[in-house]
């Protein structure tokens, strides 16, 4: 085994595919771990959290090697690896966890606290999240690979529903925790802000949870023609009509048990396409408006602490203008963070394997090749209602 | 308004359509109920635990006027109802609740504290549930109304869907609730023992909460061809191969994530028909064996204090041999009792309205005039697998 | 019976004591209320929330009788009141809830859908919250008495007691409602902000629930010395010392587990109080700063819908300037809402019946008459470390 | 280093301590453990289970090394250890879990499934519990150290607290889950059958939960004097009075919200000496008896699958005879299984260093030295209410 192949971030708007070192087990910091194996890629996802970095929203550095949703064959085991062997097709979590810190202990992986020197949580080829390489690659390494990865049971039972299983990684969980926190459950009425994948996860995963009828919410013309031909209600927020006259219209009432936010800081307005400036307060202070009392609101959608590219000094220091005496005057509760993807991902396994939930489908996956990253990066960019799937070794495309 | 009829136990297998009195709004020890309304019944529902009494295996006296699954129309309001008007279509929980209890206030309505002077928990037309008078009849009354009721948001709409809404007054919610307390959710494996109409309501339930995959088991082959029409998995415990064994042949491994005891005291050993014998612990034994460490089993089969037709001393007292120590060793727990129909029966109400759940369906729901409700009970008993319910004013077999 | 006497707000600053008419069993809308019971008043506590009014915060009118914190005695009971009789001693909670509307079936009665036409979540003597007299008075009356009273099981238990559980009706349920949504329990590191009534309620109920230490923090001094005295640890943010650093100070690290804001929209800045000007979104960014990863915010602190007196037009929509984006980074979850009281007053009347919480020592229970009412609102308002109770009937006072 | 001493099991009623080997970091399959740490033992319990082994009522083979109640100092590291130093204070939860099965991922560490090849579930110095070498010694070796170690903050804080911190590795943490799995809260009412160490340990942690009121019962007068000494009630099982009786003479109502059964499959009768003969179902039945309706039992004492010794065929192979429809009536729930103590070790931890609960004057905790192990084994087994802890290397006993 000799070279390996990934894409890299060189600045805003621009990714290559790049020929990269070969993976080690070895940290970040350059310590040698027992714990980690090398996979060989077999699906990595492009994700909407990944162009905010291409964006030049945050400080992702010129270099850095994308990537943090892969599924791949184990190529190579640590000394103290016990559970895995090589030919194990696994799903990598995207957040980094030990397994062995507090947080990791009480299945908050997501803010994993000895994975990254900097903060809490760890992700692969993001920034800020602790340096470990990114996975749009052809090989890379998984530390504490026991407890990180999720293992399917049958190798070719994985490879006949490898477009599903890929949404393992990040975006089904993601999208499932939003749903989870938002409090759906059976005959519950749901609205997701957003119709990109995350939001069409979420909405998935409401429908598997058992809600009664599920509106998804977006500007984009193309993404709410797709999130019909799913079989999700809608609202179109660029049309005159509020939120709550359009949800009224469907459910018969003005409000929904359950909100999630599915966009997060580079929300834009509603209305129409010359009002759809960015105003990172809008979907917060819709979903409290829509959503009935003592309603959960989940907030998968990304907040930084930071951003650079923002309208206004407060923006820049992650500061919103939240209408939060509304939500207070419902009694709402608020969930945000990262997802601990391992606290989901086996029994959204589970329910793929046994054909509850047609993830691929729904979020519309697409593969490509790893040469067609970038046009990936770029369609994805424009809106398109596709989720990329970069195939590095054409084991998928040859085989379809 | 005049006369009304209804089913009446008159000994043990017999049960007769009888004229009775019209309702009053009074309670059973005659105290005037301002709190009440009185229904014209548009459907009312044989339960398997009304065979119990039908059987003779309780101290039910003669005279009893049965039934307690009701869905009807509001026809009188006591001057204390506030939220409902006559014409109003409503389901009924078969768990008479006061609302005013601890337990009503913290939700255990299957335990209200105050409507029933022998013991916590009432129902309509039960023996040793509060005197209640049973709505297997033209006309019943609810106590406690503007708490108990469910109303359906549109006439219209609830009468295309009655067969379906009728299933809300216990069957669907008291299924719901063994597999929510089995802790059925996404990706779940379930096993639910029994295949008569609870067993397929927790199934039915068990695929609503996103189940993966739903095995029923039971030893009546009908029911199990029915089970498998409906979209289910099953067991035959008629059969040689062990539940373990059958479960493996389906997962793969010899156990689930969540056990629902849909049977109850009255269960019949494994195994050929002639070692079917009355057998109370057989389902919980083998429910220990089959559930998964850290799992959970949910009973809401009944099991009773005193059983007059035991084989055995133990048994007349509700004593059963279980082997606790093989659920201890895995770290089980066990939920047990009287569902509390209102904590669960507006989701339902939702899931039904939007299509989420084909109850009637997987139950066999089959419409029967009042004057047939004798034979009702006699082919329940017999083991077909059909929920008979009936309709006494005729208005839905008029309307089909 | 004749008269009634009760403590009116005239305008901002001013509010007399003046007499009332005697109440009646009927809705503010004037209907009958066979459900309601009249109570000669215990004890009513001046609350927090009522100064907002007072401050002219809000758009109260002239003549509302005040008073939400209420203890009495049945002394007139509806047609329909089943388990209470007159001489019962009851505590009433401040949110006036149906019973019978969603929200009240669901535990939600702070939000109750029905007692209040403008919007949900009904009180006693409060502006928009529907209109029901307060209590601050010599008698009131509660509607729906079945379900709102918590009677006390023994008079004389409950008279020697009175000081403490008069503090059931609001303060110690609104304390205990903001640690139980942050997720405190038995080891928790907690830290309050705001050492007011509340927030030392809040602190008392951390105690009960187990927490290992509670650090309370406020810029007033005397309040800082009470909580000190009643066994807190306290966080001076009067000093140059940030939150963080005095946590540290305590704890090691410069972290809780859990947070709970006692403060609400009329917070000011930290520091020397040249700087202490009114900044609304300061606590909840304090909050989330010194909250660890995965913790939970409660917020008893009140947010409003709209704020007349506030300093900038944002503030007067109940806008906050809130830095999402660090709770996010730290997958914080936000509890908000009024107290629904009955979900715990059943539980802490048991801790003060058995001496497991000494609430009145720890908030500064100082009896008043209700001619002085005046005095207590003016001295509650200079921030007296007091927690003022009206005697209406001189039946403590005389008896202490 | 050289040699190690251990308790060791020879034969029913006989214990000896022996010279043992020193530990090696390999598995009892003798796999090399890079995970593993050497401790030197600073303290180490006997644990009423252990009595089970030496009382002959299991198949415990002569020759075990007896011990699974563990505090040590890490003196040796394997390669992969990357949390703990040399020189650290470390709790050892008694059960041996792996951290990357499914159940530890979910906090279910009681029943590890990689740990144990007979079974789920491991543990030290136990029968059928994987044969990891037991802790009543100089010297052990734990697996997996960064998951299963409770890293004490302080070297000498910790050693300032060792009688109350060794109760970490199980009895609190088993009392507290019974506690907890009980529901018991603030105000809760609570009655612990057994007041040996493990219901003392749940009395404990219930107080520490914020428990009303707390009863524990018994047969043995001794135990019930240290009860009430350290502040709980009492309930007399030997005499005349019904336990129901005994708890309305505390109570006033027959009734407690929460119970837990400290007590096991060796239950004996309740009554006069007589007739104390072993009843495995006798607390069972009476935890239904007395627990309120929708109340749950939480059951810590040790059920088994196998008896050699029960008086009974049912009973050897670990089968009760349980009043299940008593606790059917009441919708009660049961909860059983080896306590996961990593679930809450870490909190009980912080409970104590703010001394917030005093277990070791609770459960009487007796320092002993090694070799008097074999006296401690007596004088446990006679009744005596001591929890004694081996000091192996006098450093407490010198140090007191």
């Amino acid at each position: 085994m000799t070279g390996n192949r990934g894409v890299v971030y060189v600045g805003p708007g621009k990714v290559e595919v790049q020929s990269i070192p070969f993976p080690e087990l070895v940290s970040p910091q350059g310590r040698k771990l027992g714990h980690g194996v090398i996979l060989k890629v077999l699906s990595t996802n492009i994700c909407g959290s990944d162009q905010h970095m291409v964006r030049g929203r945050t400080t992702a550095p010129s270099g850095l090697v994308l990537g943090h949703e892969i599924t791949g064959e184990v190529i190579e085991l640590g000394s103290d690896v016990e559970t895995l062997q090589k030919g194990d097709i696994v799903s990598v979590p995207f957040n980094v966890a030990c397994g062995r810190c507090r947080c990791c202990k009480e299945q908050h992986t997501g803010v994993c606290l000895s994975v990254n020197p900097a903060r809490a949580g760890g992700a692969y080829g993001y920034v800020d999240m602790g340096g470990w390489v990114g996975g749009q690659a052809e090989y890379v390494m998984v530390p504490y690979a026991d407890f990180n990865l999720l293992k399917f049971p049958d190798r070719g039972q994985a490879m006949a529903k490898i477009r599903d299983l890929t949404c393992l990684s990040d975006i089904l969980p993601t999208g499932y925790h939003g749903a989870v926190s938002a409090g759906v459950g059976p005959g519950s009425t749901v609205y997701v802000a957003g119709a990109g994948p995350v939001g069409l996860a979420a909405a998935a995963s409401a429908r598997l949870l058992g809600a009664a009828v599920v509106i998804v919410g977006d500007v984009n013309p193309a993404r709410l023609v797709h999130a019909r031909a799913v079989g999700f209600e809608t609202a179109d927020l660029s049309q005159d009509a509020t939120l709550a006259e359009q949800i009224a219209a469907i459910l018969g009432v003005p409000e929904v048990d359950c909100a999630i936010d599915a966009v997060g800081f580079e929300a834009r307005g509603h209305g129409h396409a010359g009002s759809q400036q960015e105003a990172p307060a809008t979907v917060l202070n819709s979903l409290m408006e829509v959503t009935r009392e003592a309603g959960r609101i989940g907030i998968p959608g990304l907040y930084v602490t930071d951003d650079p590219g923002a309208k206004d000094e407060a923006a820049r220091k992650g500061s919103l203008s939240v209408r939060l005496g509304l939500g207070w005057a419902k009694s709402h509760a608020f969930f945000t963070g990262q997802t601990p993807v391992m606290k989901y991902n086996r029994a959204l396994m589970q329910a793929i394997l046994w054909d509850r939930i047609n993830i691929a489908e729904v979020v519309g996956v697409e593969l490509i090749t790893l040469d067609q990253a970038p046009q990936g990066y770029a369609a994805f960019d424009g809106g398109a209602p596709k989720k990329f799937v970069i195939d590095p070794h054409l084991q998928l495309l040859r085989a379809a």
